[in-house]
C-alpha cells in the first residue's frame, strides 16, 4: 500500500538537509519494497510569505491534510518574516488543526558525539549511557491564544495570558506517555511539574498522573519540579527514560536533553497524531539555521532521523531500525565516514546523506 | 549602626546550616566592626505548622517586618505539609508581602569543584570560566494566584491560570538586571524569552527589554528562548554574565545554572526589596533536603554564601568579599581542609563552617 509524504522543505536549511532526507527513505524504500510518493509544496516557509502575503494558501488543507504525513525540514527567517508570524501561520497552527497532540523527541547519546556532560567523576558518558524519550502535549498549555493587554502604554499597563489544561488534552498525552514507557526495558516514567510554584494548573497534571498511574503499575512513576528537573539532566541523564511534560516543560526539555547528548543539531522530532485522522508531521529540531544556510554544510541526520521515525509511525519498524543502524554506523568515530563541521568534520550536507544512504543500501 | 537580623531556620537542614551561617557572620562582624543583632523565630517551619496548624503566627508581619533582613534556612516537609501549603504559607509569601520583586542568584565555577559540563572538546572547565548571575522577577507572572477548574470530575473538565505581567513589574526587574550588568566587567545582559510560542505576554516582556536598552547604550544586550537558552548553559555557560527572566524562566534558570557549576549544593539567592521598604530575604538555593537530614553532614557553604549576599546587600562589600575569598580558601583542592559529602570528603557541617570563619579571622 502507497504513502503519500506532503513535503515541506521551508526555510534556511531545511532546504538543504530535505534531499538527504529523501535519499535515504527512498534507499530504504528499495531496500524493504515500501511505495512512497513524495509531494512537494513550496509553501509554509517566509519566502512563500513575501511572494504571496501569508505562510499558507487559503486551500492549504485540502492540499495536504489527505496525506499520511508531512516531512517537514524548518520554518523561520526572522530577517524577513517575525518568528511568531511564520510560526503561528504554519507549524503551530498545524500542529492544532491537525490535532498533533503528541510531540516525541528523542535524546540519545550517539556514538562519535562528544556529550558535553560528564560523570561525576568527569570521566565522558559512553554512547547509549543517556538514552530517553521527550513526549510533549503539543496542543494547548502555556501555549494559549487566549490573553490581552490593557491600560497600553500607562504606567499601569497589564498583559495577561491563560494557561489552559483540558482533561482530554492531558489525559491523551498521558496516555501516550505512560504507552511509550511501558513499551521500553526500563518502564519508566518521569513527569515534570511545578505544583509548588504555578499552584492551579501544575496541581491538576499532578492529580491525572496519579490517576492514570493506577492503570499503569508496571509503569515506574515519578514526578519533579522542573527547576530542578533541569538540574538533574545535566547531573544524572542517565536517570531518565521518559519524561512526559506540558507544551512549555516539554519544549524545554526537548532541547535540553539534547543538548545534553551533544545532538542538538540532529535530534529529531515527531508532532503526532496517534487517531491518523490528520497527518502527522516529522522535522528536525535544528529549525532553519540562517547562520550556516546556504553553504551546504548542514548536518542532514535529524531530518534522516525524522525519516526514519516516519517510517516507524507509517508501520514500517525495520525500515526505521534499519536507518537508525546506518546513521550510527556512519556516525561510528574512526571509520572515516564524512562528518559535517558541527561534528568536527569538513564534509558537506549530502556526503554525509550519501553515506548513510550507501550504508542503508549494503 | 546596628542591623537587626531575623533568623529563621525553617525545616531539615535549615537548621543544621543555619549555625555555620551565623558562627561566620558573627566572624565577619567581628573583624569588620559590624554591629549584628539576630532574632531567632521558629515559624515558617513545618514543625511548627504541626503544632499551631498554620505557617506563620498571625503577627508574623510586626514580628519580622522591621527587621533589616531576613536571613532564612529552608522551608518544606512534605511527608508533613503539601508543599504547595507551607511555601505559599511562607516563603512565597514573604516574597509578596515584603515585595521582594528581584531574586538575585549566581552561578560560578568554584574552585575544587567538579562542573558536569566540559568544553566542547572534553575538557574540564577552569574555576571562573562560568560566573553569571540570573535575575529572576519574584512577585508576578507565572507564579499566579488568578484562575481556577471547571466542569470538575468531568471529561469537559478544564483548568486554567493566568500569567499576569505588569509594566511596573516587569520594568523594575529589568532596571535593577540592567544595573547589575552595567556594574560588571562584561556588561552583558541576556534576556531569556519565549515569544515565538508564549504569544502574548512574552512579547511585552521582549518589548520592556528593547525600550529599557536604550538607556543603556553600554551593556550588550541579547535575548534566548528559553528552549535554546537552556541548551546553551549546557554547551557554552562561559557567554552568559547577567541573564535576565520571569519568574518561572528564573526559577529554571537559576537551578540549572548552579546545577552546570556542580554548586546547586552550595548556591544562595537572595530575595531583594531594593527600596528597602520591607526586609529582603537570603535563603541557600538548597532547601530543606529530607534525604539527608539529622545526620550533621549538609554542606553549609550555600548558607554561609547567603550571609555574604546579606551583608552586601546591608552596605559591607569588604565583609562580603572577605567571606567569598574564606569560601574560596577553603574550596581550595589539595589545601586538607574539611569537605562534606557532596564534594567528595567526609566532614561534618559544622567541620566546614569552623573552617570558614577561622580562614576569615586569619
Ligand atoms: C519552592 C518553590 C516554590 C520555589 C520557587 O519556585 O520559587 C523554589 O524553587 C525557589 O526557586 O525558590
Ligand atoms: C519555534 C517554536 C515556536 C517551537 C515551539 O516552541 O514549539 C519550537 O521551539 C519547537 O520546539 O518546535
Amino acid at each position: 500500500s502507497k504513502h503519500r509524504i506532503a513535503v515541506i522543505a521551508g526555510d534556511g536549511i531545511g532546504t538543504e538537509v530535505m534531499p538527504e532526507g529523501i535519499r535515504v527513505l527512498e534507499a530504504a524504500a528499495t531496500k524493504f519494497g515500501i511505495d512512497l510518493q513524495f509531494d512537494h509544496f513550496d509553501f509554509s516557509s517566509c519566502d512563500y510569505f513575501e511572494r504571496h502575503g501569508k505562510m499558507l494558501p487559503d486551500n492549504w488543507k485540502e492540499q495536504i491534510g489527505g496525506h499520511d504525513a508531512i516531512y517537514f525540514g524548518a520554518v523561520g527567517w526572522p530577517d524577513k518574516v517575525p518568528d511568531h508570524v511564520s510560526l503561528w501561520g504554519s507549524l503551530l497552527m498545524f500542529r492544532r488543526e491537525f490535532d498533533q497532540y503528541v510531540n516525541i523527541r528523542p535524546a540519545r547519546l550517539m556514538p562519535g558525539v562528544i556529550a558535553p556532560v560528564v560523570r561525576r567523576d568527569g570521566s565522558p558518558r559512553a554512547p547509549g549511557e543517556i538514552d530517553m524519550v521527550i513526549v510533549r502535549e503539543n496542543t494547548e498549555g502555556e501555549y494559549s491564544s487566549i490573553g490581552g493587554r490593557m491600560y497600553s502604554g500607562t504606567e499601569r499597563e497589564i498583559v495577561v495570558q491563560e494557561t489552559v489544561m483540558s482533561r482530554i488534552g492531558v489525559d491523551r498525552v498521558l496516555r501516550h506517555a505512560f504507552e511509550v514507557a511501558r513499551s521500553r526495558p526500563k518502564k519508566h516514567l518521569t513527569s515534570a511539574t511545578k505544583s509548588n510554584g504555578i499552584a492551579i494548573t501544575m496541581p491538576y497534571w499532578d492529580e491525572r498522573v496519579a490517576e492514570m498511574a493506577k492503570e499503569y503499575p508496571d509503569v515506574k512513576v515519578d514526578k519533579f519540579h522542573i527547576d530542578i528537573l533541569t538540574a538533574h539532566f545535566v547531573q544524572r541523564p542517565d536517570f531518565f527514560d521518559v519524561v512526559v511534560g506540558s507544551n512549555l516543560f516539554g519544549d524545554i526539555l526537548s532541547d535540553l536533553g539534547p543538548a545534553c547528548t551533544g545532538t542538538i543539531g540532529i535530534a529529531p522530532s515527531a508532532n503526532l497524531n496517534p487517531t491518523r485522522q490528520h497527518p502527522s508531521l516529522f522535522e528536525p529540531v535544528h529549525g532553519s539555521a540562517p547562520d550556516i544556510a546556504g553553504k551546504g554544510i548542514a548536518n542532514p541526520i535529524g531530518q534522516i532521523w525524522c525519516g526514519a521515525m516516519m517510517l516507524d509511525f507509517l508501520g514500517h519498524r525495520g525500515a526505521h531500525d534499519a536507518i537508525m543502524g546506518a546513521i550510527e554506523a556512519v556516525l561510528q568515530p574512526g571509520n572515516g565516514a564524512p562528518r559535517t563541521a558541527d561534528l568536527g568534520g569538513t564534509a558537506g550536507t549530502s556526503d554525509v546523506g550519501r553515506a548513510i544512504a550507501g550504508a542503508l543500501a549494503a
